[in-house]
């Protein structure tokens, strides 16, 4: 088997593993952090918030660094802010692409050096999918994805979850209306997956045709057992008058059947109402008129539904939320971007240790990430682990075990292999096969095809040793 | 009547206001400044100087935002250095048009968030004219104008002010020659407002056709009195051979009449030579050949007239200066930049509320300023009343009554009505009629046409109601 | 003799002359600083290396300005970084030529409006050459050369040197092997220069066709009496394989003569080895493939005259460091950049006067250069000297005196004249005339040719005053 890692990593539980004695925590995914952990993130932040001033003192001599490989003026000055108010001092490399990339450097050894000495955390922004994932794995500090292109914004989401718990007070059992591109928001889905997980509903009114997409609704059932029925519009009024609205409930799993409910569900009481741009920027433009996009106006929000609903928005907005609604007291987008800020404080100074959140972190969904030896065949074209192949070190999650199902542990999207092998027997094996469910997980070694198995040295299970 | 405002603004006496309880203070025009402030910034300006690393614990926790539309990295560093050297944090986004602009957000949206919690005071740079006072309007923190098109600069002007103060203990009764393109260039038309606010006498030295435009020296005459004549150029030797000097006294009000004193006036002594570069990025390249631009040269500084003056320049300089001059003790022009950094602690620590000026603010000409409903009928294409018309809030400031006459609130120039609506009793009259005279300030509404009247919902005066 | 200097400066020991009373000291030229300073610097970035955050107090108020004229994102970040960590302020321009520099401002006058109250040092990187030399002619606030054009990087050799001494415990004695892009790397010829001067050995494994240059080399001999003989590359083992090797050796000068010593030396032991990438930017890509480039691989690291040796890297590398040596616990190349902090921060820390050294500085190479009258005849078309005339005070270093020998004070590039002149006599002379021996340093002008020197109003000669 001649295809070892870049760097030795321990068949560890899934966390990072760097080049000092403790590996650090990071923030890549909203999964790396449990339940307790979130809502110790929220008391923290309640106490930033109430004297942003006051922290001045929290973390002298330490630094942050930005690094940008796209540009995000607001996500760095938000961060940023965070740090100078923990009395910290900012790196910033807000044009990542202009410089020492330009001379050829890989993201993994970029990492290592500003993680080595110039930097106590890191922040990070870039387009390729994973790529927060692939610099913890290599940062001797902590890495807090700032956005891995359309992938993940974990900050964004506990941002956003961080608002609800200051305006209702608790996120369990609220009813979120969702609304707009549901499609291609990367925030929508992180939010999505966030609610489900805290036990909240969540009502789908999409843009027609940009709907919540397949692999999003599935796992929303196959992780946190949400059941989709079509909802009754009536009770939203204006808002979802040309939409196919869905309520997604969790916490009563049962088979996953879209729309099969006839009935409906009537949207009585909304919570809060999540408005989203259309992402021009991640479609082909024609795809969708702005014209003729979802707009809440103040119509809209007369509905007896919206009465005691916040109405929320990650920013920025083009014209899908009126001018006239901004001075409705129910609109909170504005201080919901002010609120990044505490919420990042109570962030950078868990990770950098500065504050203890002492709570349990094993209901989080990336506790038990296996890393196997062997290939990662993902098929994602703007994954890290295809556009930097160098130092990728494989690894995976597995999703099923009968048929064997498995997900990149960059970007999270479903592995194509056609055959499992197992490292310690050096045999390989069909998904299917009974042998397969044996193999311990970090054994596990995913094959695009015979081929690459035989030329990772496996030989086909029940031939000769 | 259709027309809102985008948000509500109290009928206020001008000051802008926020969605906090208290609206904060912001420096967008000079004229938002009394002199008795002024004068309270300069003494504060003296302390800074004096000791510049021993206020490094006024502002801890403090943050301001650098947010800069177009670059102008020699005011960025500067304002950045004032607020290090008070002990707090700076943030950064010198190219904001690379950034969320991009994905179609209005300054009126920016300016929420990065005041509503990233930052204690904005620093803005933008090119559309009147663009700080927009940001002003929906900022909960002071907003503070870097530079808004050629239109105003005000720390800049502050910085040189400040300069006179240091260098001749006043400012009053001062003789300052201003020389090269006074017609493109913003910081001289701040400049000599202020000087004939302050009681000096500008002495015009102009690169012939580049004189001051028609527009300053009325309005130096309208509001401060300012009367001109050709002035007696012998005097000042060399640089005025080529150039028909006009000297501009303040304090003897008569009526408006350019060169008509033949006799002229002898500049005998001159207290500061103010020189500028050519603003070609400002005008069509050809309109100016830079061979011919007038040069202070090292034979020029002979003059006996000038043997008092400090040699002033807001720099860049081109070739403007001759490099011989720079080691004449009277060329002060590194000095003035240099002392860019204490006024801007001044203006910084004071607006931040850590400094209070004690000083009576009556006189600021920006008092006042009346807040209509209605349009805003401002004729200039570079005005942000124009360029980002959706959060507008109409502003305009009543230049005369008889008849009405009126400057647009955002970027100060006359405004293009044919008629005024009362907002109290809906009529609409000519600028002249007798009525007008009888309206409130908070009631004028200044309407385009006829047309735009109806629109608006006006009826003809006299009309049925 | 119509050629002054745009500035007056003393005729002092070579020291850059500032407006304001007491010079700064500098940091353009490794040269600048003796072996005793050094050795101090590296007892205080010991200090700062085992407690980073502890120094958070050193320098209150003190604010650093990186001035970047081209992008260099590593380098700004470890200076900042530094600063940082000593608690001083960071001022940011990491894209200068997008700015001020478009309205034509020369770096002169730059220079002097940031440090003469922006700023209590500049960080200064610049495409010239010798443009920090110039920058610190005119600077109140110390100059630190981070890179100009080809030619210097004193803290990137610093670091390398730093990361010796950590490593090895002394430099001097040292067998250090340079492989690789020998001909276009600034870094390894700065390096060079070190080396010999602590006197350690240099071991050179060039890329063939990328040796070092015939002028480097010639200084090494000149300066530092360094003797190259061709060196038995087998004990290199795969490294050396097709390459020319040479070993240079310090504190034995004889003629210069290389390659003729046949027997060879044979490298048993190595202490270092400092790999550098193809510096494609600097050559004309198609001279070298990048896919028969020397590569450091994990084979080559078992040779047992490799068997102490450190790996060492300037980074970013490409492809020559192979990614299976990363884990080798010999690379230190990444904590080598991380190191760049502390010893950063112990040179900032010395230039703003918060640590004194207490060392003799009388061996530095620098000590004694002429500033002469006159023109700066230097020939290299990248020179500062050349790209901005205006501001440049002709500075020399006399290299011989028989016949006269001089380099360009910025570039250090050898000076083309034809003539020398006395400022005292007003004489010119052949450069080999017996009368230019006894001219004083201060009182030597050199002249392109006979017409130059008649335009600066000097006489041959012999011929009548």
């Amino acid at each position: 088997m001649n295809s070892t890692p870049a760097t030795p990593v321990p068949p560890s539980n899934g966390d990072e593993a760097a080049s000092g004695p403790a590996a650090p925590r990071h923030l890549v995914s909203i999964d790396d952090v449990s339940l307790g952990e979130m809502h110790a993130l929220f008391e923290h932040a309640d106490k930033f918030a109430a004297d942003p001033k006051g922290f001045a003192d929290s973390c002298p001599g330490f630094i942050s660094a930005s690094l940008f490989y796209e540009p995000s003026t607001r996500t760095r000055l938000s961060f940023e802010s965070a740090m100078l108010r923990l009395g910290g001092g900012v790196l910033t490399a807000a044009e990542m692409t202009s410089s020492s990339v330009v001379k050829g450097e890989s993201l993994a050894d970029t990492i290592r050096v500003v993680g080595g000495g110039y930097a106590d955390v890191v922040v990070l922004r870039h387009p390729s999918e994973g790529a927060a994932r692939l610099a913890a794995q290599f940062s001797p500090v902590p890495v807090i994805n700032a956005g891995d292109g359309s992938h993940e914004h974990p900050t964004q989401t506990l941002c956003d979850l961080y608002n609800l718990h200051v305006e209702r007070g608790r996120i369990e059992g609220l009813d979120v209306v969702l609304a707009g591109d549901l499609r291609y928001s990367r925030t929508v889905h992180s939010f999505a997956y966030a609610l489900a997980r805290f036990g909240a509903n969540i009502v789908c009114v999409p843009q027609p045709g940009f709907e919540l997409p397949e692999y999003v609704v599935q796992r929303l059932y196959d992780e946190f057992g949400v059941n989709p029925v079509r909802a009754d519009a009536r009770g939203l009024g204006k808002l979802a008058a040309n939409s196919d609205a869905v309520y997604l409930t969790p916490q009563k799993p049962h088979q996953l059947s879209l729309f099969t409910d006839a009935r409906g569900w009537e949207v009585e009481h909304v919570d809060a109402v999540y408005m989203t741009r259309p992402q021009t920027e991640r479609h082909s433009g024609k795809e969708l008129s702005e014209t003729t996009y979802l707009r809440l106006e103040k119509r809209a929000m007369a509905a007896e539904s919206l009465r005691d609903a916040v109405v929320m928005h990650p920013l920025p907005r083009r014209d899908e939320i009126s001018d006239e609604v901004d001075s409705d007291p129910r609109s909170i987008y504005f201080k919901q971007a002010a609120r990044g800020v505490p919420i990042r404080m109570a962030i950078l100074a868990w990770l950098l240790g500065r504050l203890e959140l002492g709570a349990d972190m094993s209901d989080a969904p990336n506790i038990g990430y296996p890393v196997p030896a062997g290939t990662n065949p993902c098929p994602n074209p703007s994954c890290i682990s295809r556009t930097e192949r160098r130092h990728v070190i494989p690894r995976t999650k597995v999703l099923a075990r009968d048929p064997l199902k498995a997900a990149c542990g960059y970007c999270t999207r479903d592995l194509a292999f056609e055959y499992v092998g197992c490292s310690s027997s050096g045999m390989y094996h069909a998904p299917g096969a009974k042998a397969v469910k044996q193999i311990h997980g970090n054994h596990l070694v995913f094959l695009e095809s015979a081929v690459a198995a035989a030329e990772s040295g496996f030989r086909p299970a029940g031939s000769a040793t």
